[in-house]
């Protein structure tokens, strides 16, 4: 089969997404950094709240890509293997606490990173998003 | 004077002038990739449409950034020196249409950029952002 | 509309148009670099055949990438723009001939890249491998 | 609230606190490369002064960008997470000593790196310019 059908995030979703997230992180306040990313871990949105720590964006893309790459929270890396992955990878596979997939009918079709917060803080975040996108 | 005062986006006034370019977008039937950048020129928020062109991520948040440097439309770079300037600044600054600054009380506090449209209507999408932001 | 689907090209369907390059680039006696994007202008294939020029794998990627982020052939961006817009992009974009999509059912799910010959053989090479998607 | 007000760095206080950084690295007979960045991290200041580490200019721009971005001291960023964290941002987030946020009204608005000494030697550097900024 050459072809087959994928579900994907529309920009309608990512943007359910990016609200639910804000406004989570308004209710606990701590401000945050979001990206969101699709199933080939590109970006589709990636946004600091003021506030937020602007380095944390960078964290927050390496959470959602990681995330998005092995279909499983980041925290999920084996500790042992984190600084050796995270050199081979330029950084882009984390094992930061933050990181969500995003599933949809058993298919991985992004990630979610949420950075600038304790690990709780922005792993709370991010599953508000992820609540927001299955209502 | 060591410290002075100085005007700064919110992430309240990045996300209303997102959902009103992404409404534009859709309006005129073009998906957009945007990036709002703060005065330092450093991305606030980056958002591709379902449909845009996912390179024009890049062009966008040059479009942005230049923008935002100068403080004028990014089709304010002079013809002659574009190459020149692009190659100086890693490709950051660019002529090319669809960069508008974000000026407050005079003061330059962003820039927005974006990509995936004709010129004009990368355009019209930046206008309609900061029609939302005065709004 | 929080998620929708869409045809994504699987490894079978790249290794058919891997095959199909290779032969071709063969038959008309030019080695080629070939590269095959997925729609989000992510590598799914870099290839270097015995023989073609090795700097040319850029090329190659930047010709898929333009194909897949545009929906259509290089050689469509206009050249005005091409120096520009290479520029913002990180030279990503490129109008240099030999990039087409890949395009099923009227949905842009990627594209191909191919370089090392002429622009007539690079182009010939693209299309035999799209040529093998639809057999 | 779109807009903002916050307080901002000027290069009169820029200049201001690069004098009083290498006037106590002359006093102290060491050496110091010396950055300064603004709140979003962005440099604002880079010095060399002679007989400085050339490569410590790197680890003192990413100390001022960590000081900045967490709006505390680089040493407190937690030892245990130190190398992931350092990872995920392409090393900009360090736990070296030596970055000072700077603080105004309690308002970050940037941070100051130091690097080349021992850390009570960075840190010393970095207070002595953080007291021109207050005088």
């Amino acid at each position: 089969m050459h072809v087959t059908q994928t579900p994907m995030l529309t920009h309608t979703g990512a943007m359910a997404m990016l609200a639910a997230a804000v406004a989570e992180a308004v209710r606990m306040g701590q401000p945050q950094c979001i990206v969101i990313v699709d199933a080939s871990c590109v970006p589709l949105v990636e946004f600091r709240m003021t506030g937020s720590k602007p380095l944390s964006i960078n964290s927050a893309r390496a959470k959602a890509q990681t995330a998005a790459s092995i279909g499983a929270e980041t925290v999920n890396i084996p500790e042992a293997v984190r600084t050796g992955i995270g050199l081979a990878t330029g950084g882009a596979v984390t094992g930061l606490p933050g990181g969500l997939p995003i599933v949809v009918d058993g298919a991985v079709i992004g990630g979610i990173g949420i950075g600038s917060g304790s690990g709780d803080q922005d792993i709370a975040v991010a599953k508000a998003a992820l609540a927001a996108l299955s209502a």
